[in-house]
């Protein structure tokens, strides 16, 4: 765009920025070039920041995946062996031990959360600039990386219990017979470190994202 | 960057600077005063990041405290009861279940990275603004605070088969016989809680001070 004011007056040749032309209407006095200056200087990070809302979109939807995962897994598991005596049936069930319950609470409300907090991401994408949600999501993604790694890894140190048994103790290994069983808690377990470690990688992208915003 | 200056007129030819280029060159006359209310705008900012910053160092010496309270704790459980069958002495030590070992390491690595950290933490008080210190502490505060709840709660899963066992898996509480093991490991699982919601404090404050750094 070129305004071009001859004789005695002010001459002033601004060319516009191309792509994505902010500059709307006139931009009358000194400040102007300063201000088409400033916008320009600000164009490639907000792509960075748009890439990192995305991002931080994709991440998420894999942790709802894997969070998900892991709930039903878990919830899931039951197992009843082929043989029985008269007083007792083998049965296995997730419930049967409380960290496993503890676990598919915990991961049931870590995926609710995340499926809550997809608006959030999206307006990141929309309005790349905002501190606000991104400062929100990464409270409470620190908040449920902290509540799925704990749900995993107590449900992780009673699978490794229910596998090898510990002789000091007393406690007999039981994935002799209930293999189903354990092999589906495992399963659960492994999802539920994949979706702690992708709230993790949330994390880390939104504290970048955060500095960035200048 | 074109300046013309023909006739008696004043011509500015302004050509844009294309996106890396911050615009550095003369600001003069009309800018100063906007320049000068900018910065008196940053003044109370600066007081709060500052504050951040300590806050973040206090935090950091909270959490070394019990991380090391639970290493320490952990570490030297070891009990042996006072009768003995002529094969068998009954003797509990961390070490005899593979998760309180991984607790120790656990908790080492963290309190020694939290140590580690404190120079960091001590440039962000020194230059408040620097925002890089500051990044590198949130992620690595994230990844510590998942080992540490990891560690803890994988504990604490133990610790609560120890106190109450479980019929379903014919695993048989030991806490009654080995009172003082137990009693020494759930503080350790305490204090070890402790350090991880101190670490989750800890990102907290630094994600906020990363969005007030603008």
């Amino acid at each position: 765009m070129d305004s071009d004011k001859s004789g005695e007056a002010t001459k002033i040749n601004i060319q516009e920025p191309k792509a994505e032309t902010k500059g709307k209407g006139i931009i009358a006095g000194a400040l102007a070039p300063v201000i088409v200056a400033a916008k320009a200087a600000r164009r490639p990070r907000k792509g960075w920041k748009k890439g990192a809302a995305i991002l931080d979109l994709v991440l998420r939807l894999s942790a709802i995946v894997a969070g998900f995962a892991a709930t039903s897994l878990m919830g899931t598991t039951d197992q009843t062996l082929p043989f029985f005596t008269q007083f007792f049936q083998f049965h296995a069930e997730y419930n049967d031990l409380p960290t496993f319950l503890f676990f598919v609470i915990a991961n049931a409300i870590a995926s609710g959360y995340l499926v809550l907090s997809l608006p959030f991401s999206i307006v990141c994408i929309i309005r790349s600039h905002a501190s606000g949600p991104r400062l929100l999501l990464i409270i409470l993604d620190s908040v449920m990386m902290g509540l799925t790694t704990s749900a995993a890894s107590a449900s992780a140190a009673i699978v490794y219990l229910a596998h090898n048994g510990n002789s000091s103790a007393n406690w007999n290994a039981f994935c002799q017979q209930f293999g189903n069983f354990c092999q589906q808690v495992s399963s659960a377990v492994v999802a539920s470190l994949i979706a702690a470690t992708l709230l993790l990688s949330l994390v880390v992208v939104s504290a970048f994202a955060l500095r960035k915003m200048k």
